[in-house]
């Protein structure tokens, strides 16, 4: 089995990722968010790529959110905080939610045979699901504007940590993993311990914390409070507990 | 100051480079084996990219050495093994050297202020020297068929570990890194205790192995053996002892 990390979107070609179990990362934070959403009763996301598509898809009692700039977009109902998706009002709804990296990650990964939605909150869930679904698999670090991010990569070295575990103690299998796959399970485990600060001092913490969304980096930083792995079915990300595959 | 790390010749573009103190990195094995024969008394390397243009500039008593897929070029005096430059004959000659990616990544940086080419063998050398320079430094890591390396990532943490240390230590700054730059600090910390596993572990380590040249990975493993800094004047990489500089 063969664990290939890709750094941004940007490098990612749509058919390098057919037929592979592909997981996206979006740390900071728009998987770290979703999932929150999806964890607080949310019952399905339709990711999308513009404000437009956003609106024209809306139905009577959907919910429309996210962000441009790091802020929300002007008459939708949420912006990109995990924190404004620990809302009672969410639950049992849909969400169309549009993100300027995450969503187009999601778009990127259509050919794929499944698309699990990972984030530092879930990372070891999403690794059991992976490795229980016994294909190539593809971390697709979301990055920044085409550029990588530390936060993306920091949790795909999460996620080769778990894959590694699961693969060997269920199945005896060691998978081949790229060079930046290595690197970055390297760099994973040195700042595991320290997880907050590693993400404050990054380029997209220091301007999260600039614009005031400090307590949501610390949150985006905690390892695996969530137990579910959001998938996406029919172009919607449902939420799975993780149990049900392994 | 900033430090910007490139994983790849490809990504590199020439007018990013421009005025900037470039640190090349070809760990196993074009920086570590240039650097050796300059250590043994090699008085200017001459990289060039084809092997027709190292032969047009050949003249009586330069030495051609360089490498295609790991292996000596037919009619060349040396390869791309270390161990092959360990060698009284080089003393005092020119070498003209082709090597697939690191040569590349020299050419490419020409528009640069200072080229400096690093290796694990003297990454505190070229440390030093960078910094002194005191200009913003861009490190590339030269990658193999234009897809990252760990080892030449690897050897980025290992300058940057040592530029932070320098630049806070020497003009109290604190350089501006980027994420990959961040990313390859925490993994080189991480490894830095045991590098050579670290390089056997990784692509190219592998394939060296393979055609028998583990004594070449273990020694280009060795943090900090050589104190001598590899600039290129007039297109020629020439050492300059580092304690000039500082």
């Amino acid at each position: 089995m063969e664990i290939l990390v890709i750094p941004s979107v940007n490098e990612a070609r749509m058919d390098d990722l057919a037929n592979k179990t592909v997981i996206v990362i979006d740390v900071l934070r728009a998987t770290s968010t979703m999932l929150t959403a999806l964890a607080h009763g949310c019952r399905a996301i339709i990711p999308v790529e513009t404000v437009l598509q956003a609106k024209q898809l809306q139905q009577p009692g959907y919910l429309l959110g996210g962000e441009r700039a790091c802020k929300k977009i002007p008459g939708f109902d949420y912006g990109n905080s995990p924190f404004e998706y620990m809302d009672d009002k969410i639950t049992g709804k849909h969400l169309i939610m549009t993100t300027t990296n995450g969503t187009r990650a999601i778009q990127k990964s259509l050919k794929a045979s499944t698309i699990i939605a990972a984030s530092l909150l879930n990372g070891k869930a999403c690794a059991k699901e992976a490795a229980a679904l016994r294909r190539d698999i593809v971390i697709l670090c979301s990055g920044t504007q085409d550029i990588y991010s530390l936060e993306d990569g920091i949790c795909a070295g999460q996620l080769i940590e778990e894959l590694q575990d699961i693969l060997l103690s269920t199945g005896g299998i060691e998978p081949e993993i790229n060079d930046l796959g290595l690197s970055m399970l390297y760099a994973y485990r040195q700042v595991q311990g320290n997880m907050t600060q590693a993400l404050l001092n990054c380029s997209n913490g220091k301007r999260l914390s600039k614009l005031g969304f400090t307590d949501d980096i610390i949150y985006c930083s905690r390892l695996n409070l969530i137990d579910l792995v959001p998938i996406i079915q029919d172009g919607k990300l449902i939420a799975t507990p993780v149990n049900q595959f392994i």
